[in-house]
């Protein structure tokens, strides 16, 4: 169920059966010149939707900007600063609470959101209010995106490029794969900015030209589809084994 | 043009050019048994996309979660508390100017949301940083509203009931208007709540039973279309009044 | 009875038998070239006072600096940056919940103080720590105000001009009401600085030369008692209309 | 000059050739069973505005309330939290800054302020703003005040006492000067808690069943008026020798 | 017992039968040209060492960096902002109770900490959390350290030097003592910058070219084995006081 | 040089010509049945401490406590809240650059710091203040990890084991490797708590019973200080080349 699409009237029944919600996050930021800068909120929101309405859980609106200032330096990427960020997820989760929410799955589609989200969730947990994990889409089926790519980016890699094929193909570049990956880099390592065991970068145009990753020439709708069924099965069994928890099992364990 | 759906390398031109953006901010809360929880954030992103596609100027993604708490008793009501919430769009807004955006129209549709996008103006011109101002739609066209509705609500009253009509019809529970108005209060004065010139009400639940004011029964679709209309055009004339000041022009005078 | 003139021991009894305390609120800001900078501090400071008397209630020293910013330009204006005094008036009121107060009327006076201590009250009422409520005079007695004046200002008016000539007359420059009428503006209406619906301006210097609207030459002393009088009863109706309610009755209503 | 009397325009000469300005700061809280909540905030502004009259500095309206958690168990006590109050007075300096101020003398009457007032003095100064000290009246007269009282106090104590006895005798009530001496003590020392060089005790009821020290029966009005007259001379000659200061003698040394 | 030496479960058998915890904090600052910048947290990390080792009460490590913007303008002076500072102590203080210490003592010895290490004491306290006191090793033998100096400095003085000659007197310039005593004052007295009861300085360097006060020839380790063996001693019994109490009585008082 | 042995006038000429500061950071917490508390920041001072000698550059005294509230089920675990220590940390790092410092390097032995760490490099980065880059000393030497333990933990497995081996044999419980292996589990792997890809543990008693990974048994002193001269190498090296930038170019790129 979408909770945006509803009638107050009609959440009665899901809140007096259920406490799990289903909150997508992404960002707004530069994905390369073949990918449309909602990409990753594009991509959350899909999932999230679409295991909200093969199992019943509730589904909230997306959070469209996330942190994401380390792609600043290409047109038009948005965010918000990490510590505003958590407080404001922290905020309206916290307040999910009120209605009977004891559950919540942040399905994610961008990676500089993960520890954020984790420290969010620490804190909700801790305070006993309620309990919150990160899942990010392609980290539930990480063999299938190694046999899918040789090098998946990830950031505007053949990965993403291939679920926006999937999911909103109008939106991708065609004529620029083959730019996109030889204006970019085949991955982090290839920059050679960790020195000595050192993270000595910090943002993307540290580490690349055009603002992405892999070899884009690698993606097509129908990889896009594998990887979108692949991980909306791992949510749906995410989310009912998260269902099928005591509260009590879920609170921080007792001190020794 | 909106901000989503681009490449970062399609935006360079526009950063070059204009300096001007509008924010869609709405919020996820109960609207009555006949309105969906997104009624709110629907009607905004819908005037900026509009608009947007109209002038050219740009439109970001929509920040669908506001200020709402006074909505709470309501199933389903998402809300970031104040303090978060002005945070969450100042720190959005500020990095709009890491692009060389110095102006923003937050189009908003929820009136709960007006002082937080005023302070955070304030905030952002004080520091000589962006002008950011707050447009709410039917403020722009106060003497249509007056003529279409003899009680707007405003609430999840005729005249949201009669945008939503408008933008997305099947959202509407048309069976449920004469119970969402009869459960409901006329107006705000109908409840008695204001007690020799203060306020004692904090929450919707404190002035009517289903959460809504006025009479839906008085909305249309054709309405809806009318309101859009107007309110578009206001939005598209505010748009290139604002685009055209000076910088200097928009920020705080000096001291006498 | 009012607080700062007490012994502890003193309050012994009406910390017992009563739970009520009204908290005057003001500005000091410019108020136009005949009123002097203590205009709305003073004013609140009087209706808090004289109702106090008059009931028994208990009322607090005056908290005489608030949200003024947006008359920055004037010379003398000060002011606490707006989450700075939400905090500094929610910390003092949580506080005298330590005595056992749990209603608060904030007897207010200067009309950008309003939305801040609305919030302020919330937070505390949400924590279920305390009612705090907002009464500014003049909205008390709507008609009488409208019935003396064609064009009450607001800010440095006649209203507020006669309310000085009447609480402290040798602080009203008389010789200057036809240069602050001359030199301000009739309202904010005719500035003309709302366009399509939007509020462009953020502080008073974008409206007016002088800091003030209204016609200042339609003030007397007379109307000023008139006012003190009528709103005074208001604000004594008001206490005792509080303080007759349940605890419980204050507090937020349930979810449905 | 006292800022609250004045219009904006009569303050415009004072800006243009002078920078300083006297903040006076109290508390509102217990003073034992013979003297008013007030007496703090009454003494201070009483030598703010004294000093104020006799140089023509500028004199702002009072803060009258201040740290003052360690009086919280007698009834009546007001106080704002340290963090809090610490950034009220930070916000209201630093806008005095805005009109051309660059020098503040915090005129203080109350010891729990003064930590509090030195830290908002190093953060206005380290920012280069401003330059804020604090000023106690009996530490510019300890050799007088030794001179006056065997014991002092110091809060509600003999010293405190003659100053109220002297500014607004009708607050004292003289007939319980004995119960306040004989239900308190003579001095923290007397309390015997400071154990092995460690303050064991936080609040004034670790130390006294009436929350005052010292021997009330000590106190005159004339000598209230002997310790007003020496210590408003103090003031006056700190106030002039700080607005001889150049301003960059006044900012923070280079470093070595 | 020394917290960060042990294992785990070899703390089992302390928190079951003890509820206190000794913390040093000292600084990392400049002290003169002849004493090491640690020669705050040495000194508090010795007293705390050595009356964990003579009661067995538990000792953690030590807090190396506090408060000391007023050093800045010396070559490597160390310091966290003081709000910070606070925060930091205060959440490390709250997290012991976690397993069950109720009560805990600051060994100290940096006089920039002790005002803030007592906001955070009131903090824990007036939680319920937890009481947590402050001890400056030297303020527990003032007559012996009277008796020893003629004039004890006290930053960067004999009584520092002393400590260090004796703690670990290979960091101390022997052959500077004399260019510290003529290169620094004898005392902030000496330093004339309290005005009219004022402090008119912040920094050290305000009072002092090479940053000490004081007559460091005056200094010997034997003096220094004194201050350690008397101040130690203190120590222990205010530990073992303090683990005798009951936590019901280390809370606030009631209300009167 | 290490910061805390010297006196001020000797860090003069290291501040002409070097900018550069190593700041050890670790934790304070639960390491197994057999490895002490200290463990981590005994690591990262170890390796501060050796290349400050063999390099000259600067280390400054070490961080104790960090962020570990997952491991808090376990006796004497100590921790500062993460937004806490971030401010920590930025405070003291940006006060750094008082005295000229412009890159720091972090040397980090506690796997819950990282993050946390770059978070606040980012923000001094950003700011143009300084440059801060984290270094955890086993992501420098991968390869020889992998070489010498078949499943180094990490937490207070044979990795960490065979370093305080070599460093503070006398704190490693030699007795208790065994049990150290048994009691605990081989890897996070081996918990099964990431479910589907999302990680639905949160504190390391969610994974462990008593704490640690690995094998324990496999850990040598010999092994301890292959590690830590192979890592000090490294770090040794990242210290020669940050020095050698230039700051412009340690600065973020400029947009595109």
């Amino acid at each position: 169920m979408y909770l945006g699409d509803v009638a107050w009237p009609d959440l009665e029944e899901y809140f007096e059966t259920e406490s799990l919600a289903l909150v997508p996050l992404g960002s707004t930021e530069q994905h390369g010149p073949h990918l449309p800068e909602a990409t990753d909120h594009l991509i959350a929101e899909a999932f999230a939707r679409e295991a909200a309405d093969r199992t019943g859980y509730l589904c909230t609106p997306t959070i469209n900007v996330g942190v994401s200032p380390h792609h600043k330096q290409f047109h038009g990427t948005m965010w918000a600063d990490a510590p505003v960020f958590r407080d404001y997820v922290e905020s309206i989760t916290r307040n999910l609470a009120y209605h009977g929410i004891d559950r919540v799955i942040y399905v994610n589609a961008h990676g500089g959101n993960v520890e954020h989200l984790r420290e969010v969730g620490r804190r909700l947990r801790d305070d006993e209010v309620l309990y919150a994990i990160e899942w990010m889409w392609d980290e539930s089926i990480p063999d299938l995106v190694d046999d899918l790519f040789e090098q998946n980016g990830p950031h505007g890699g053949p990965k993403e490029t291939s679920m926006i094929q999937y999911l909103d193909p109008q939106l991708v570049h065609e004529d620029r794969l083959e730019d996109a990956r030889d204006g970019g880099v085949a991955s982090v390592e290839a920059s050679e900015t960790v020195k000595h065991g050192s993270r000595t970068f910090f943002d993307a145009a540290d580490n690349t030209e055009n603002g992405v990753l892999g070899d884009q020439t690698d993606a097509t709708a129908e990889k896009g589809e594998r990887l979108f069924e692949a991980a909306t099965d791992q949510l749906v069994q995410l989310a009912e084994w998260l269902a099928g928890r005591d509260f009590e099992d879920l609170l921080p364990r007792d001190h020794v």
